[in-house]
């Protein structure tokens, strides 16, 4: 058989350890597989490269994804799905593989439905916001990423007796927030699923100098609100290259603690850092997994569905089901977290 | 109300996490903790210090344990455990938490039980060998410093054309060696669960070396055995110290390829390694959520229970049912890994 | 004899390093040594903490300083000078090692030159900007930081086909842009000591795509001057705490690169990350040689100096000679990178 | 101009940045460079690949030699040697950059003097024991390797309230002994210069016990020596594949100690693990600058030089002067190392 695979949306830690699970799994069943590049832009484009066993035995530690990337969406377009659907029927393919996001998955979820295209499908997103998986690969390796960081932060915010305000990622659900501020003993976890009450956060710093500790640590998803104002809705200007500009809020806390507080504060914007690097132990392990999965589904003509982690397992649970609902974290998660925010 | 933890056994990365998750907890509740010293052994001689909150905040990104440990087991002799019964009225404890492996916990239900004690279990294996939770704490650490290790004799072993044979901890289990050998990419997994076919693992290097690929990583379980020879019966001698010797393993199986393959062959010992540094991400939070609920368990007065991760969540069950059945490797793991050993 | 020691200016890792050299050293000798906190404000205020062997032995791996830091300048009121001379005489002081930068040490070589107070300096800045010694302790780690942030931000740059620009400390020298920008293979290396000409730079960029190279890493140190406009001293505002704000040169240069070239650029300022996280086995093993020359030079009654790393080896040399000069970055390490630079 | 390259004997961490700095900088002045395989075997068998630029711009960053190495020496026979000059003429070779230590350098001292071929060296020894350069790419690797090893290693042994020996490399040498010695805060530091005083070594273990510190680190050089007894000469066995059998006095010295103590000993060899992994900011810069006036020599046909390094600069030494003669460590190290070993 003949399958073809593509990553869309952001990339993360894990995407390659999936390409090379699947295309391994796929050889070993005598088939082969080819890779479309840079997402569903090179469904539409027919643009693609072969890959082999030999080929991709060395990317497992390799960040990223050596297909490449984009954002492009061919439901925006009726013209370019059909082009998918053209590029799937002249490539003679037998599967295709989408790894990505919500976004990603849709269009394969769509095509299926649609066009009986026989589409499988692979959760991808570093923020770990989709539902019907445990856990998504990419998010191990960030939270990894920010607590190497934190815990650099520390020494110094502590040598200079400073509060340091670390932005991290998470539009719209706290995860990489809330478990690396757990992670990293933070002071202050701030996340989009509750409003921030920031006087209480200055109460709480001062009363932990009073008792000693000389530093603080606030951890804040890029998306968090403060109370009584929405700082994303206020500042959500179109930057100079049409994406919408969030961010900024990290220092924005910085200002407001510092002058709510007298106490100096910092804040640093890990940004584009958290999606890099090569991935932990537990995401080569969880991609891996995924990708051998997404092929025996492919072997088994098991279509329509999507791979996801259930405890130690991995199954595969309908595509439909599986997208167009966010995540956001679960209480039980900021309730822990809350016993080191009193 | 008073609460005394011990950890017993080896020790782990994410130890002073579960610590600190429990003394933060019941401060919290009101309580105040008290921690024994080097295990049960603390317990019988009524060895502590007091643990709070200020002094334990620092401790989370600390490798091993505050406590220290050690393997002593009242139960090898009745009037040690008369001693921690009286250790435990004498200090007017509520409830006593026990974080350790299958040794330790059965030994905390069998308090509960014989005595009526308040114990409380929280798992605690580096080698994810304890039924009734999906993962320990200190085995993702662990997986992250094998990995790390490989990813470095990698480029030594490609630039001699040689093989590196590496041997990890697992004396009767193989998660350890299966999950690095899968986020290493080894090209053999030797555990103890299969008996090892070497003439088959020779049999793909010299394969994989035509093909073009110019070195090997063999991964084998300190416990393994090999085909036809139980390697460890067979050596199984009291050294100097009075420890059973196992090791050596990863030596033996490095001339037996040298000899057959006619490669090149080194091999490494990890060791003591494997046990140590700052925790990863995921066990910090691992082990700080394990110790917030173990204090929960206490303050709702719900002894003889073990706190373990299921899927996303922390759940209580019976010590008595935890204890005494060793996971051995789910064979679902070695399956997916074999796509990689064909 | 009775040595006070004190960390003064930014921090960086190895400070504790070159205060535990000291520490052992004067204590082997028969003295002790005390710890003024937070930089000359300890020395004015007579605040201060005993330190000894035992105490000191464990920070060798702790970034920071354990005395706290701060930039109190007591030259700034003749007042506090008298301040720092009585402390001096009230604790007995047989000798004082500051451990600082320029603004730091020209008050140690003020109070020895003034006051014939017996003091000894030991060079710190993480931006090896002082002259007199071939490097100091901190830019290594630096270099390590930057170096893993970029090898992480590599793979996600290759993966969008992006430019990513970098913006690292450096007001005035680009030693840690120029260093890191050879250790990164960067694609550009904007320091303050040259006029950045973003148009070759931008050119550079697009011929390298052309050839194949689908990503780009930009170095653009904080202090660095764009071609035709000096950006620092347009944007030099006071920001509302009092500082002067640099900075945002990183964004800058994105949006200019973006611009001019059509390629998506995104930037990352790494910012207070730089100073942070546990010293390099460079800066362990400089730092403490350094305090142990720094007691050696007390023991030996040899005040006014500086201790220093000359090729292999720790020298003293006249602290007035020391201090007023920045050491900018050796045309011979631009013209060195300048190879990848064509 | 036609330059080769090859990299011979162990490898180590920054070999490919030689390269990588070696082939831009021919390919900058209109050069073409070419790497013999596997070190003096390539260049006996004419085994070579082409290098350039876009080839090996991605290599700054992978430890080991994408050239492979061996411990070939042509000078063994003289019919190798004269293979060697044929294929040097019938590649049309205008010059050959050995990257190597001492016993591949000496091969290029004497092709230069012996028949006039125009040879170039750069020096590489992970042990740092060649004269006429400060440090060795690698060096500063290993070191970084080993304290981080050593780091994880402290946690468990205080755990467990032992001591634990660390075996690394060296066999004649004791720079990576005493410098991650220092680093790792050691307390013993046996080198191969020194004839080790075990029982000095098991008092001041038991000494600082009584102290309070409740575990030891002892780092001992493969080569090192104990005192009244050789036990490198004793236990020098071929093993079964023909090599020197050194090694195992890590583990001779923890069951000494634990004997002559009663505190519980463990030894780890990390072996192997000290030449891998991706090179420090500290080789990358040093391994690349080497690259660079290796090729700027060739360029100026300056041949029967050492690129070398002193203080911060690049200098040329003859080749005949900078090999046959081993640098052990400096006793100033030692002695610096000292103030902690008392």
């Amino acid at each position: 058989m003949k399958v073809a695979c593509l990553t869309g949306g952001g990339d993360c830690p894990g995407l390659n350890a999936v390409i090379r699970g699947l295309v391994r799994t796929i050889a070993n069943s005598g088939g082969e597989t080819i890779g479309l590049l840079e997402g569903w832009r090179g469904a539409i484009e027919g643009n693609f490269i072969p890959l082999d066993p030999m080929k991709t035995d060395e990317i497992l530690p390799q960040g990223g994804t050596i297909l490449g990337s984009s954002r492009t969406n061919p439901y925006k377009d009726e013209n370019l799905v059909k082009q998918v659907v053209d590029t799937f029927h002249k490539l003679e393919l037998d599967a295709l593989v989408a790894i990505g996001g919500d976004d990603t998955l849709g269009v394969a979820s769509k095509l299926y439905s649609d066009y009986k295209l026989p589409t499988i499908g692979c959760p991808k997103t570093i923020d770990n916001d989709l539902s019907a998986t445990d856990f998504t690969f990419g998010f191990d390796t960030c939270l990894n990423t920010v607590m190497d960081a934190v815990d650099k932060l520390r020494t110094t915010a502590e040598s200079h007796r400073r509060v340091i305000v670390v932005e991290v990622m998470g539009r719209h659900a706290g995860w990489i927030t809330c478990f690396s501020g757990i992670a990293c003993s933070a002071d202050a976890i701030l996340v989009p699923e509750e409003e921030a009450d920031l006087d209480a956060v200055c109460e709480r710093l001062k009363r932990r100098r009073a008792d000693g500790k000389m530093y603080g640590i606030v951890m804040v998803s890029e998306g968090a609100e403060l109370k009584g104002q929405n700082l994303i809705t206020k500042d959500a200007e179109i930057d100079d290259f049409g994406h919408v500009k969030l961010g900024g809020i990290g220092a924005r806390v910085a200002k407001i603690i510092q002058k709510n507080t007298g106490i100096e504060t910092r804040d640093v914007t890990l940004g584009h850092l958290q999606r890099g690097g090569s991935p932990s132990a537990y995401d080569r392990v969880l991609g891996t997994r995924l990708g051998i999965h997404a092929a025996r589904l492919a072997i088994k003509k098991d279509f329509g569905k999507m791979v996801a982690l259930r405890g130690l397992h991995i199954v595969s649970v309908p595509l439909a089901e599986a997208v167009g609902t966010m995540r956001t974290l679960y209480p039980e998660f900021m309730d822990e977290a809350g016993e080191f925010l009193k």
